[in-house]
């Protein structure tokens, strides 16, 4: 550790165990945690390479991390490792106005970048729900989704280029490499950038991104909100809608408990009435957006809406986003949160909505569900309360159950989350022998050591 | 080879020496073609395996094609290979409306899938010059652009899943496995699919693609047309578009060499008084579209456009896009045509095209630029006449010089076509050597025994 120590003049050193505890863990309850040796708080990628460096040189694992805000488990501390916090690395390089490009530091929060974007007119579309606090290296190495990913893709598709300090065919543990390109298009050599999205930290740590921005959109939004007598029927005008060729820029679905739970704490007087509410957003600008707005209204009432209104109003379009917003941490107010992030097709979502339900019901668990759900992408949400080991083990069984259920429908056990410890055994399943075979070949050859984030995504227990 | 045969009693095995020629190259002028021993026509992934099985136990070469429409050599024969043609693998296997998904053979036509989908009021974007002949195979082996990727992204950006026959780490050779989903999203794993596509057929070969679609443009698109007394001030309003935000779905150029080689075959009276031509299509419905038009005819006249004009004319709108399509018959009517295919950032696109200008003088080459240039993406077209050697050595330095210049203005040597043969000195100094080891290393993983595709894209000489 002394060495460790003296190899880093520069870094900030962490071993004082309260913070270190703080420091080797992320926000998926649940998933298990190890003993970290230290962490380093890096200000540089030149502190990157020295730490990945000596880490190498002495076999000890680095695990990565940002905000922490991660719900896989991804950035939890293995025993014995080193973390690697990067979110004082938070500087925003470069914004190219020209070419529509920003260059960051992996430790920007992803609203920071959006609001710093804003101001020359760009937008940075990427917004998962942590977007306050979470972070681009972490969005990067997840591969992030959000709202509205629905119409504007997620994390890879706006990710052009980054700089990595890995090892293996590299070069020795350290080297700086920098991998894409600053162009809209290239097809020089493979696609190693989308490869290192969505890789958990597992083939080396990022230290710079060059993202792809948008101009931001001119028109003021448009709110359609449905509410429902029944998940499944809330499911059929989703499956409506996308039948149909809507392009919401996001479409999100909460159940009675998400709006009850959200309701119980700001009591902002939700309709006690529905079992189910979606929320569309709608950005087309001009008569086009007006008609889409009318579409999609049109769309939930023959699904079987209760009913179907468009606010014209943007504080009351807010206010029904923020209800959204709320439901997750209104939520682990009650208790414990074991958070699913199925994706299926999204002709199958009524039918998945109806698979939760029962599977709920089957294990006596509470879930609330939100979803993304234009996209398929469901959340099942598992809420025990604190200190009841027998509702935790239900709602685990339940959890794997779920995961079976998605597989079994033509999805995947995570749209948006990543594997890191809590999917790892429904993504052996979803993948199964071969394709799991070709996975951690390609991690043995970028990491021959093991050195990142050991054990995660594709690792071993 | 008799073995062979008898391995194979389903396939066509082709020995016919002039039809193996004809099988051996794709439409790269210049790239070196190596002997192939045989060709084989499969019919179906069960044929692929076993072509795939027999090569490897007897180390011959696989390298495959589907129309053979490619600009780079990538499908071009190595001495003693065994080509592998997947045309006649053409069916479209699903049109999934309800999930705005098809899943297609490689074999598939371009627009014949286009066609198809649009039946169902769908639509599938990626539209390369070649999209009447080139597959669906050959645009994913490439990552094929075009026109309209601007806008609505590249193949990459359309491809979920897909089937693959290789070896190594997923099994012996032959093995058959899919990469992928069918879901919007899904972060279970490593993107392979992601990291395969644009892999020009050196891990394995495709035999089964799952495709995203959209739904079908619903406006009559406009064009608006401007006409420039250089090439540099149609690439400042090309910078000023782009810096404005404006979305075309497609902006293309023209040189007066491309104009003039269509007007000297078509006889289409284009004004003859401009030295480039900028083409945009604007595809936004309703009022907002016409507020595009009228946004880039504006852009167009202040980068100092001799004139501006939309079209409102459906027939003269295609007439113009005709222009475009006819420039590259056109010019290969005169000679031999040596196809660059750089790729800068947009504000670097008037500089560029002032460098192809000065690099044309210099080696006394003629150059005729076409350019995807919303993108950056510079196709210039040197063409000699047929059988002048000194043309064709003063031709090959200034495609090498080129390449050195995109690389010098941050830009990539190929932005669509690929690597294949012409562009692999380009590439290696576009990467550098760790990125080149890294990239052996994934080719070499995948591929332990280099079977596929050998010398191609990172292969050695």
């Amino acid at each position: 550790m002394r060495e460790l120590a003296a190899a880093l003049p520069d870094s900030t050193l962490v071993t004082d165990a309260d913070v270190l505890a703080s420091l080797g863990h992320d926000d998926a309850e649940w998933a298990p945690v190890g003993r970290p040796l230290a962490a380093v708080r890096a200000t540089s990628a030149d502190e990157v390479q020295a730490v990945v460096r000596e880490c190498a040189a002495r076999r000890i694992p680095v695990v990565t991390r940002g905000a922490g805000t991660g719900l896989s488990g991804g950035a939890n501390a293995v025993d014995g490792c080193l973390v690697l916090d990067v979110s004082r690395m938070n500087r925003i390089l470069e914004i190219d106005t020209e070419n529509l490009i920003a260059v960051v530091q992996p430790g920007v929060v992803n609203n920071d970048l959006k609001a710093a974007v804003a101001e020359h007119g760009l937008w940075y579309p990427p917004d998962p729900a942590s977007a306050p606090w979470s972070t681009i290296g972490g969005n990067v190495s997840t591969n992030a989704g959000g709202l509205c990913c629905l119409k504007y893709g997620v994390t890879r598709d706006y990710v052009l280029g980054m700089e990595v300090v890995m090892g293996g065919p590299a070069g020795e543990y350290g080297s700086r490499v920098r991998l894409g390109r600053r162009t809209t298009k290239g097809v020089a050599g493979y696609d190693l950038t989308s490869l290192f999205v969505g890789s958990e930290g597992t083939f080396g740590v990022v230290t710079e991104i060059t993202l792809k921005l948008r101009p931001a959109p001119v028109a003021e939004p448009r709110t359609v909100v449905g509410a429902f007598d029944s998940l499944v029927a809330a499911g059929a005008a989703v499956a409506l809608v996308t039948s149909r060729g809507l392009a919401p820029a996001a479409l999100e679905l909460l159940d009675r408990a998400c709006m009850q739970a959200v309701e119980d704490w700001k009591h902002l007087g939700i309709e006690p009435g529905a079992e189910a509410m979606l929320l569309a957003r709608i950005d087309a600008p001009g008569d086009a957006g007006a008609a889409e707005a009318d579409a999609m209204a049109a769309a939930f009432r023959e699904a079987g809406a209760l009913w179907a209104e468009q606010s014209t109003d943007a504080v009351e379009a807010e206010a029904l986003f923020d209800v959204r917003r709320l439901a997750y941490p209104a939520l682990e107010r009650l208790g414990p949160v074991l958070t699913e992030d199925l994706c299926v097709p999204r002709s199958a979502v009524p039918e998945m909505l109806a698979t939760i339900e029962k599977i709920g019901h089957r294990h006596g668990v509470r879930i609330a569900t939100i979803a993304h759900a234009g996209d398929g992408n469901l959340h099942p949400l598992l809420i025990t309360e604190p200190g009841d080991e027998a509702a935790r083990v239900a709602a685990q069984a339940a959890f794997e159950e779920l995961l079976q259920a998605a597989i079994a429908a033509g999805g995947t056990v995570t749209g948006e989350h990543g594997v890191g410890l809590l999917k790892r055994a429904g993504m052996r399943d979803e993948l199964g022998p071969s394709v799991l075979s070709l996975q951690r070949a390609v991690k043995r050859t970028l990491d021959p050591l093991d050195l990142f984030n050991p054990g995660k995504v594709v690792g071993e227990d």
